[in-house]
């Protein structure tokens, strides 16, 4: 079959690989219908992730049919449709009965990361039964892709940890795809205001249409003393969507007192805490990998159409030409593109 | 009257003045009985707090009786004994009608701060019918002084923003009044292990004295690594109560994943906050000035000998000798010093 492996910093090559098989009873073999990239398959790209290494079939996003099953899988058989959780977890150790799946001591994120992924023909997913969501064989597969990543972590690290409520002010710094998914699902819970900033006029209309009340362009105006001087004493809830001092810096200024940093980038370097302004501020700042708990929560608002993830989907390409995709994702802003569906 | 006036960084006079009077119809004035030091008043002392000017009579800790209230005040009468908060609040305004007292619109943290003190024989209290709590008159009145803002403190912003919960194991960083607090606190929720870290010996065995399981002098040795070395994968509570880049490390380093770090320090400076590690970790962080809100539920925990905040108090002075006890307390280490009981 053929699969995207990772060749060290800066390689990347779709080369014929062998088709995964059961490895432990617990095991399922899925055909992938659709993929896509994320953010976190770049930094691999670019070297940032050193724990993933040369050889390893890269991606953690898609829906499939289940292939075969090992004997120990009870949820699912062969000709099931699902999508395949970013996070794979036994669903039996300490992290997992407190439903923090991300930590799970036999899982975690390990697919496209340390065990080979879902950018293939098939890929392997242990621990099926807590690592797969059943789905109609006849759904609309492209927004199901969404549900393996980006929608639990928009929701579960940016709104659930930022407590957003009704009538909230909200900011969501970042309109990638993580941060247009905090956007999205943030609607749930009614927020009054939020303002959407990023640098790309683009991504900002979109955020316009997904539902955001105000834009900032950071790069035309001052997104901290705009905010300030709009609201009474800064935004309720502040979502951290990119993952950089500069961004956790716009987060850290506009929060007011009593209020919800919630860190949903992924953060390479160290960041100045002011602490000496917010001791005094009664504020709670969250960091985390998703837990992909809400993920079937998530699938019955996708599926009744109260969400339509379909609007972050801007490019489609076939297996043969994922490379391709990769230069057309990683030039994001040039290309206008957002997230990226790949059809083995 | 007498009361201990701030003169500018590094001074401070115990002299004659005007005793206060009624301003608002809101206000009672009160005849302290006893007060205390707070190492915010040696902040002040030493010229940390610019917003409070030359001039302001010192102290936010005390116990009075009260001598005579505005028209406006309706649950307190000239006679009553009480608790003095060191927040002030107003009951009215968006931030206290969350009970965020310590942001009240027209109150917070005023008193020997905004307007004059406690370290006085009478104070002048603003908002007397939520800034005051009524003990009966033959109360213990210097336990009830650990109400007006240690335990409070140590109450709400270390061991409930930091969900001390049946069977955690936490960690207390700092040994000093509010440290302990947290300490005497936390025990409500049962922790089933905890680490109390200081640089004192004398302190250290006091926190076995209260409650502490385990405690670490860092000057001997290294808390973060004997920690990492004694649990799963660190604790599940660190209480920060120093207010220092270097306590707050220790703190970020010997979290667990999902695990909270509970900011009580005051802290002077920014601290290098290392997301590079911890976006990943699913942890929460939380800041704050106390919002005495839960005071009464502690006088019930002093008043039935759940706790009892006697074991905090080292020494004695007549107002008289006030400067001595500043003395004393801002030497508190070689002095065995840990709360100081001043009698007007």
């Amino acid at each position: 079959m053929k699969g995207l492996v990772y060749g060290g910093p800066g390689k990347i090559e779709l080369k014929e690989i062998p088709v995964p098989t059961i490895e432990k009873p617990t095991d399922a073999l899925v055909r992938v219908l659709k993929t896509t990239i994320c953010g976190t398959d770049l930094g691999i790209l670019h070297g940032k992730t050193p724990t993933c290494k040369p050889g390893t079939t890269l991606g953690h996003e898609g829906v499939g049919v289940i292939e075969t099953v090992g004997d120990g899988v009870r949820n699912f058989k062969k000709g099931d449709h699902v999508i395949i959780s970013c996070i794979t977890s036994d669903g039996t150790c300490e992290y997992c009965k407190k439903q923090m799946y991300s930590h799970c001591e036999d899982g975690g994120w390990i697919l496209g990361h340390l065990i080979n992924g879902t950018q293939a023909e098939y890929v392997r997913i242990p621990h099926a039964d807590n690592s797969l969501h059943l789905v109609p064989a006849k759904s609309d597969q492209e927004a199901l892709v969404m549900l393996s990543d980006i929608l639990p972590t928009g929701h579960e690290i940016g709104v659930q940890n930022g407590q957003v409520k009704p009538g909230d002010t909200i900011a969501i710094v970042g309109a990638g795809p993580v941060g247009m998914a905090a956007l999205m699902t943030s609607l749930f819970y009614s927020p009054a205001k939020i303002y959407m900033i990023d640098l790309d006029e683009n991504r900002l209309k979109l955020a316009k249409e997904l539902g955001a009340t105000d834009t900032i362009n950071s790069g035309d105006e001052d997104a901290v003393k705009k905010i300030l001087s709009e609201t009474k004493d800064g935004v309720d809830v502040a979502i951290e969507a990119v993952g950089m001092p500069a961004t956790f810096d716009v987060c850290q200024k506009i929060i007011r007192p009593g209020g919800h940093i919630a860190i949903v980038g992924v953060h390479g370097k160290s960041v100045d805490f002011q602490l000496q302004n917010l001791w005094i501020q009664n504020i709670t700042l969250t960091t985390g990998l998703v837990n992909t708990n809400t993920t079937p929560m998530l699938l019955k608002t996708v599926s009744s159409k109260k969400i339509d993830p379909n609007k972050l989907i801007t490019h489609h390409f076939k297996l043969d030409e994922i490379e391709k995709a990769y230069e057309v994702f990683g030039n994001a802003s040039a290309e206008k593109a957002m997230k990226v569906i790949i059809e083995p």
